[in-house]
């Protein structure tokens, strides 16, 4: 693990660090926040930390200068650790037409079972356990206090991964999650070439499908903005609504008048998905 | 003037117009925060305003995405304008080998007087002038209530067009602010093109200078990381505290320890800084 940046920010440390992925098979970067509380008195303490999952065509670094988190993160001690959204370097396949929503920076937090794609593309395995073993060797974080969140596709992930593993978060939010990739055009795209054409091997990777059959309740809050252009076709927040009501699973999922799809919205909001975190990590 | 981008942020509104200006000679964009309060109980009302000037290489679009400003704006009520950092367009020349530091997302908030930049290097003007009378004339802000605050070049341009024009500015802050251009590289660099060799005409742009001559005093408040590595050589904030101790000006200049030159910084006392401001426009 190599340090590729460091910064300080609201009296923490925002980190950023390459690493060799053996799961993903390439070098990846992540970012880390670090609050101040983890220097509590010269000494080095472990804090809780959030998963963050960005969005189509985002590295590590779009939340990292955009959301504005770290003023938070630093009020309520957590750190933060935002990975990339894909396997990334020249030996990686991408989509041959170098679409946004395919190949580089469009991971989908699935592993890939198609080729080409199978040998890299595996960023589920990466963020539920290569990365957070990374995590708690090398930074002084408690990985058993963990909570996860993410943007669009990263809402997708977010959701998914946690709902797929409920012991292993105690907190999930999201922001303008696409909320049933089997019932999109970009989860019929990403999913159809990751996993193939049978739709049954999709449903893990379906927020939806995942409520219906989740036998553990965790904490978590959805926000999506009205004014999302990509909310009719591609996000699809009434059918998570549907499925949580059928389910009798109790998500918060919020409305939020006027704002869009950007970072713009993220920011407005990105403190309360933190506080919503911290009162289920402390 | 034409509206080309608009985000809900924070219960405002962040806009961005491009206009045609009549002193740059060119095109130019700017954005605009406007807080919650202007729309309050369905009226518009008219709230204070900061103008943030920018640093080397920025447009008016690097601290709208990076600073995180917009929540204490929301909180406290202030617009919050950023313009350009130097004409731009076809016709504008830049510096002929590209440089960073000159010509083009480099204007130095002078009026050029040499050619070939005396034609649309009126950075001056344009922050003094025609912006503001752009913004009175456009949106419910009370130009009367105005204060200025910058980054690098911007902290410089802040202090210089504020120190020059008290009676224009209720408020002055400043990040890391170039404090003596006629005593570092990037200054002699700049003004000695923009300005031409006769080192008399570069003092009225220049900080330290000015400190030594203003007979109003105006509250100003400067922040500097000591890890910033442009300090020694560019930004040189020991000259600015040692003017300010002559000329018995009390300006607050804090050396913020362990921060660098970037945005991260900014963000961690954005907050504090606007709150100076209304303190002095409420």
């Amino acid at each position: 693990m190599k340090e590729i940046g460091a910064n300080k920010c609201f009296g923490g440390q925002q980190l950023r660090f390459s690493h060799a992925s053996e799961v993903l098979d390439c070098d990846m970067s992540f970012s880390i926040y670090l609050p101040p509380q983890v220097e509590a008195g010269g000494v080095a303490q472990q804090v809780p930390l959030v998963y963050w999952l960005s969005g189509l065509t985002c590295t590590d670094e779009n939340f990292v200068t955009k959301a504005g988190a770290q003023r938070y993160a630093a009020e309520l001690g957590l750190a933060i650790v935002a990975p990339d959204t894909s396997p990334r370097g020249e030996g990686v396949p991408d989509d041959p037409e170098g679409a946004y929503d395919f190949g580089l920076g469009a991971g989908f937090y699935v592993n890939a079972t198609q080729q080409p794609w199978a040998g890299h593309y595996r960023m589920y395995d990466y963020i539920l356990d290569e990365l957070p073993a990374l995590i708690a060797k090398e930074f002084p974080v408690d990985c058993a206090r963990a909570g996860i969140s993410g943007h669009s596709m990263g809402g997708h992930g977010a959701l998914t991964i946690a709902l797929k593993n409920p012991q292993r978060f105690k907190s999930v939010t999201a922001f303008s999650p696409i909320c049933s990739p089997l019932n999109c055009p970009w989860g019929e795209k990403a999913l159809g070439r990751y996993l193939g054409p049978d739709r049954g091997a999709w449903e893990q990777y379906d927020a939806c499908a995942l409520v219906a059959k989740s036998a553990v309740q965790l904490p978590v809050l959805v926000d999506q903005g009205t004014a999302d252009t990509f909310l009719a076709e591609q996000l699809k927040t009434p059918l998570l609504e549907k499925a949580c009501l059928d389910a009798r699973y109790p998500m918060t999922i919020r409305m939020q008048d006027g704002y869009d799809h950007s970072y713009f919205f993220i920011s407005s909001f990105i403190g309360e998905h933190l506080a919503f975190h911290a009162g289920c990590l402390y």
